[in-house]
């Protein structure tokens, strides 16, 4: 979506954004997506990513971009600049966006490459964003949203020793962004300030020459007294007297400093939206402390209140938007699931039509990566000495009672809210041998603003049905057929790693188990269980054993062989309680638990 | 849907169906749905109709079999026969009915027609049932579900005048009727029979011969001793001597005589279920209480627990058996509704798509006219002088509360059983000016096999957003948009006969206000309110006001004018309360009235 439609339906909310750019290491990268998820999940309109200067950084831009719209899920804008540019680079870059189902540029001139003074033009290239909008509106017509830069101090090629611009610099600046403009820019995005007035005004002048759409200020917290030295004298910055006086006492104390910025920031912001402007956005340098302290404080965003618009992320990838139905199984591998269906591009109605016939990608090794931050967790907590199979149990009973943060069956830290309503049942059917690895409990008639189980907003009610997918010996299985028997509520699939199947349902049925009720809306149902899907998870789900687990140990560790064997003989089952207003999922468990001892 | 894919959809359940055929007037025509309406309410299988001796009813039979599939929304069989039928009217008859969506087709050669004592091949036409069969499978592929007839006791043709046929003709017949399922029948509907144990050995014989197809025993209760006689010659039926004695003592009893033809109808219904069959077909002759009497008896059918597998009776036609959305705004018109989308083919994932873009038939004069039994009642209840709008007013309270049968809004009789539940409410705010038109009170979980609001069948919840649907002055109106902005739960949309609108809705929003949770399914959202639709019925709504009950004055009755004066002067109101689970739909009016004298 256009970052200039997610602003006018917005309406009268104040909406942010978040600026990044691109590390330079493949840890540092990793370091910013990690960040970025737990920023995301505050809801910012887009986040941008920034092109190296003189294009240095074109290809991990893109492939960062690709990642923060299809995997974090996050409207993404990424910066693209003339320098070093041909236009045949340009497009590419665009094409390549465009096919990831990106939607939205900041156009730029671009700064000079490193050691160069001045911007030259690349042979085949363009001079000015001028053109580069020009050109992405005769090329690629309404498909992109583009914003270019506004500077309020005017551009930084005209600022003088004075530290100003000539009133005639700043003038034809103006004249030159209205340019900008009228070829079809749709949003602005500020050069950073300190000083609100001079952006207030720009505002303004920009009115009164008829510049009409939304001028967005960027915000740089002050994180580091050096730092903000070195950036305002690049970019020609006025700083407010008062700025450098409150700096100078504290400037050797980082702490103090980054306080500082923090409340200059908050000031900054609480000025401009007093007088009516309803964007921010956030220069983080990658940083993510201060600009979620400045939000806070200005009560946009509330930790303990990340609101859901659906239970799982909702793409942001132009072509599946529409997407609005998902089966459980990946609820903990939500990128592995992007990734197996990234290849599709019609979503009827909002879900992949008819489930049978739903085509998932192949595994890939990919799939099974993990940044490095989690396999050395998953090794602390997961790689340990087996010695029985109790041993296996309680590694599952431990993630379930929120003691490991890692899974080898979940791309996320530790548990979700909604799993803590019942860790303590998890944790005691998984120290009997039901290997839990996806969970929700019974919701009925929830208000759709419960902070652990709500989604959607406020005015609704949600719900679930109680559902437990687990790994099992074969004993164990025919035990919970055998009960089910009685536990006529309960519908399950089971199938083992060759693929014997034993279920009590139709191979055709989709089972919806999360869905939620809204003033004028239809029922939405975005979360469901079927056969389908569940074949092709289940190959995945085994995998993990191995991939995920076993390979942790050494090729002759019996506690490798342990994990394999398990691998080998388990069944995955798949329960739902379809009575979730009086049934108790749980209840099956203890039944057949009477009949099993602690060895059985 | 095939009959014979109905029947393999049923499973262990045993199902029945009911055979009419065209009656002799207009009035029997009205009769006749009046019947299959109360009869197709308990959910038979399918229903037949006849085609005349000769052909002699042919169009009738076409329109009466459209009615019943389309109207009355009930699987419908048509008879064809080969008397007088060249081959272009026979395929006439198939376009036709395979263009109204009828799937089903008994094949039949057919009698004689009247006055002729022999079965005559005429020119151009077909010789034998086995023809045709054979026709349809060559010309229509698969599209047709087709039945062919069984004759336990052979074919009349070929009785001799000892009553019986020989061996040779009974062998011939069977032979016959082999090579008729060969030809591609694929359910038997046999010939009615009184001796039950002729109709087993039928069985067993075809069984034997390699006939593997359904047989459904034709039972015929004895309604009348002289028509059973008749009937009986006619079709050399071979009558056991237990029958004819029980019947000898009480022949010129009618009342006796159809309580021993339902009791009779009954065992021999019980012995042939004793045996493993699984279908039953009833003669009707267009009587409603000897068939319906024989399945109470047998336990198949329940007066007080006519189940409902959607709130709305679901479409049988071949081209919207996937619908399972419709607007709420028909619910008392059904027919109307269908007669207005019948030309729609498509219901991706069950619905009409966009609701924006449903291109409704326009209203048309047939919309409006109603069975000679419904003018009536409408003209006894609905023609009375009217001194003042209180007197308008009291005929929407009586009606609410049962005192009336019909309404000039309702195709139905009296009101729907969930009405009963907010009945009183409805009457309290009709006598104050509010005068409904539809409704349905609030279901926050209730079990899917509720006898008031259920649908759907057991092991399921369902739930409704309370909704009113009136008209009222616009004063009145005024004031519940003003009482709507405490009343946050409630949604509503409003426009007068000219078209003004008031509502506090967007005009894509389309609200589902009727759903249900099943075991192993996905949401089931039959009834939705959207403002297109709204829009669509308005016309409708209004219209109603002269075309059913203005028009039952003559054109200077002061009655007649005050009708027209509340129709051109009153706003139609659509109102949902959104919190089905603590709202009070019935609050905000208490609220207005606070404001309203008697008179407001």
């Amino acid at each position: 979506m256009k970052v200039i439609d997610k602003i006018r339906a917005s309406q009268n909310d104040v909406v942010f954004s978040f600026e990044f750019f691109p590390p330079k290491t493949e840890e540092g990268v990793e370091n910013l997506f990690e960040k970025m998820e737990r920023m995301v999940a505050h809801n910012p309109t887009f986040c941008d990513i920034t092109w190296g200067a003189g294009g240095s950084t074109a290809d991990l831009t893109l492939e960062i971009a690709n990642r923060m719209q299809n995997m974090v899920c996050v409207e993404t804008m990424m910066h693209l600049t003339c320098t070093n540019m041909p236009v045949d680079k340009i497009d590419h870059a665009l094409d390549t966006i465009k096919k990831n189902g990106i939607q939205n540029v900041l156009a730029l001139r671009g700064d000079p490459p490193h050691g160069q003074d001045k911007f030259v033009q690349v042979k085949g290239g363009f001079s000015c964003a001028l053109d580069l909008v020009k050109h992405m509106r005769s090329k690629y017509g309404d498909y992109f949203g583009i914003t270019v830069a506004g500077y309020p101090e005017a551009h930084p090629d005209v600022i003088q020793s004075t530290g100003e611009a000539t009133l005639e610099s700043y003038k034809s600046d103006m004249a030159y962004l209205k340019k900008k403009v009228d070829a079809g820019a749709d949003v602005i995005v500020t050069q950073l300030f300190y000083d609100t007035d001079i952006f207030l005004k720009f505002v303004n002048d920009c009115r009164e020459i008829g510049i009409t759409i939304p001028i967005v200020p960027g915000i740089m917290p002050i994180n580091n007294y050096k730092g903000f030295i070195r950036m305002t004298g690049f970019c020609k910055t006025k700083i407010p007297a008062e700025v450098t006086d409150a700096l100078e006492s504290i400037k050797d104390n980082e702490e103090a400093v980054r306080a500082y910025g923090i409340h200059l920031g908050t000031e900054m912001c609480k000025k401009i939206m007093a007088t009516g402007i309803k964007q921010l956005h956030l220069y983080t340098l990658n940083m993510e402390k201060s600009a979620l302290a400045i939000l806070t404080n200005l009560g946009l965003i509330e930790e303990s209140k990340i609101s859901r618009p659906l239970p799982w992320r909702r793409p942001t990838n132009v072509f599946r938007v529409k997407e609005n139905v998902r089966p459980i199984f990946w609820a903990n591998r939500p990128k592995s699931y992007i990734s197996r269906t990234i290849g599709w591009e019609q979503y009827p109605n909002g879900r992949w039509g008819d489930s049978c016939n739903a085509s998932y990608g192949a595994m890939a090794d990919h799939q099974f990566m993990r940044p490095r931050s989690r396999d050395k967790k998953l090794n602390e907590e997961w790689a340990v000495p087996l010695k029985s199979i109790e041993d296996v149990y309680e590694r599952f009973n431990l993630f379930c009672l929120g003691k490991l943060k890692s899974s080898p069956w979940s791309e996320l830290d530790g548990l979700q809210p909604e799993t803590k309503i019942i860790n303590e049942q998890l944790g005691s059917i998984n120290s009997k041998g039901f290997l839990t690895i996806n969970s929700q409990p019974a919701v009925n008639g929830a208000k759709s603003d419960s902070l652990s189980v709500g989604w959607g907003g406020p005015g609704g009610y949600v719900y679930q049905k109680p559902y437990v997918e687990f790994f099992c010996s074969s004993q164990k299985l025919h035990a919970l057929v055998e009960k089910c028997k009685a536990f006529t509520s309960l519908t399950y699939m089971a199938v083992d790693k060759k693929g014997s199947w034993v279920s009590n349902i139709g191979n055709s049925e989709v089972n919806a188990v999360t869905w939620g009720v809204f003033p004028s809306k239809e029922i939405i149902q975005p979360t469901v269980v079927d056969p389908s899907s569940f074949l092709v998870w289940k190959d995945e789900a085994f995998e993990l054993w191995s991939k995920a687990w076993a390979q942790l140990y050494s090729e002759e560790d019996p506690s490798r062989k342990l994990v394999e064997e398990v691998q080998n003989s388990y069944f995955l089952v798949s329960l739902v309680d379809n009575d979730y207003i009086n049934g108790d999922i749980f209840a099956v468990f203890k039944e057949i638990l009477k009949k099993f001892s602690v060895h059985g």
